[in-house]
């Protein structure tokens, strides 16, 4: 059992459409509200070595960057924290503070919970006016697939590669370049935190087509040899960049460092460099 | 070391003021939404016997019960659900889903994530005009203290009561209660989650001035020895009843079932016939 087939049974019960995006949707006349949730905790996203300073960070960060995938300023931050060292708490929260405020947030609530394994949600509130709201749905034939920055750093430190210790610890949210792309008319949009290929797979079910990448136009995380690099890429978990979907006449977007990996297809697979690409990404499991 | 102390924590960073009421509050224009966030999992809040259906039921109830504690109306909730047992995520979405419709609340969002225990946190937001917004400070000198229904229930089935049973595992916010209140308005409320008699004191830290209430007219659960229905009634937790001070003038309020058990004071403690009353009642601890 994995989450992405278990979602189908949260779809059964609350409805399909509160599922396909990375915000919920509450509109308030021409602006709209985005609302987000994410739980992390330590067995599973605090990796050794990180400080408590950096697991409030990242907590709050995987929030923010729900919020820039649909083309929203981050406004508000509820942070609810189960504590199994109450040590941990002034750190935690801390970090959580810096980045609101690095990135425009405020944290206005919040609960606390003694736990048996330090456990952090993060509820985040953005704003958007609703003409420059970006969702998973609205790529077409012949878009351009787009993403920012290189994804697969935070699983090379993972496996091994030190230097990209930074892109995992404390990931930085594209909250700047998520309202660039939204007010230049982006297609779709989505973060890529469980890796490009099953964020592409992602796209694939919100939309009614299908995508098409060349494995050469892939970022590629630097000092790693090419192949494994490449399985980062596609395959790794952790990052927090944007992938999107961009009208070919609107291309190239001031503002924003991206690369162009490929073309939206009428046809509803995910090919790279002609192949399928392979289902596979981070995925939380039951066994 | 307990969660009253560890908030003083979070207030020196977020400050004190994000920390003083059952929700945060986030203006808009002539109406204010509020926000908050609740943790719960199984160690500490789901009692054996609980089905999932009631899991997800309380899990929503608690967040619904702050937004009452507002005078706001429920509008929208996330749920994220940390699951030890994939199998339990249909009976506690339904449950959280069935208590949110009741009260008029819309599941917009949430997260799913595996856990070594479950865990749930619900974030509710709701809305409420400005004018009719009641918050934990406001109590004069002179108010009357009242309380809705009976405190003391699910603590009493915990202490071998079963008629008490429902109390604890499907309690029922007093979210039509807590809207006529505000609309009537009182001066300041807050829900009773961990007993009267923290819930005065929390009061007491929000207000300039005290409480004093009389034993005798505090209501008691049913079908156990007076003393120990006073002490379940003062000092247990997990009941979702709604405290607040009301000006004389404004009593009786219509609509509202609810039981005067005292006056605000001008001296800054909390009194039960004219003895100070015991600072105690549910808190998460930490050794």
């Amino acid at each position: 059992m994995d989450d992405r087939t278990l979602l189908k049974t949260v779809m059964d019960i609350v409805g399909r459409d509160r599922c396909l995006d990375d915000c919920a949707i509450i509109p308030f006349d021409d602006q709209v509200m985005v609302a987000t949730t994410d739980m992390l905790h330590a067995t599973t996203d605090f990796v050794g070595g990180m400080t408590d300073w950096q697991i409030g960070w990242m907590s709050a960060a995987v929030s923010l960057s729900d919020i820039a995938s649909m083309g929203a300023a981050p406004r508000f931050m509820l942070i609810a924290v189960g504590l199994d060292r109450w040590e941990q708490l002034a750190g935690v929260m801390q970090g959580a503070k810096d980045c609101c405020t690095k990135y425009g947030a405020d944290i206005i609530g919040g609960d606390i919970d003694r736990h048996a394994e330090l456990t952090i949600v993060s509820t985040g509130l953005g704003m958007v006016e609703k003409k420059y709201l970006v969702k998973r749905s609205g790529a077409h034939p012949g878009d351009l697939v787009c993403v920012t920055g290189t994804c697969g750093q935070a699983q090379a430190f993972l496996e091994g590669y030190p230097r990209h210790k930074l892109a995992l610890f404390e990931p930085q949210p594209r909250v700047l370049e998520g309202q660039v792309l939204g007010r230049a008319g982006v297609s779709c949009m989505m973060d890529v935190s469980d890796g490009i290929a099953l964020s592409l797979y992602d796209l694939c079910d919100a939309n009614g087509c299908g995508f098409s990448i060349e494995s050469t136009k892939v970022p590629l995380p630097a000092g790693i040899p090419q192949a494994q690099a490449r399985e980062l890429a596609l395959h790794g978990g952790g990052d927090y960049e944007l992938i999107f979907t961009c009208p070919e006449e609107k291309h190239p977007i001031e503002g924003v460092s991206y690369t162009v990996i490929g073309k939206v297809i009428a046809d509803r697979r995910v090919l790279i460099d002609g192949d399928v690409l392979e289902k596979r990404g981070y995925q939380h499991t039951w066994g």
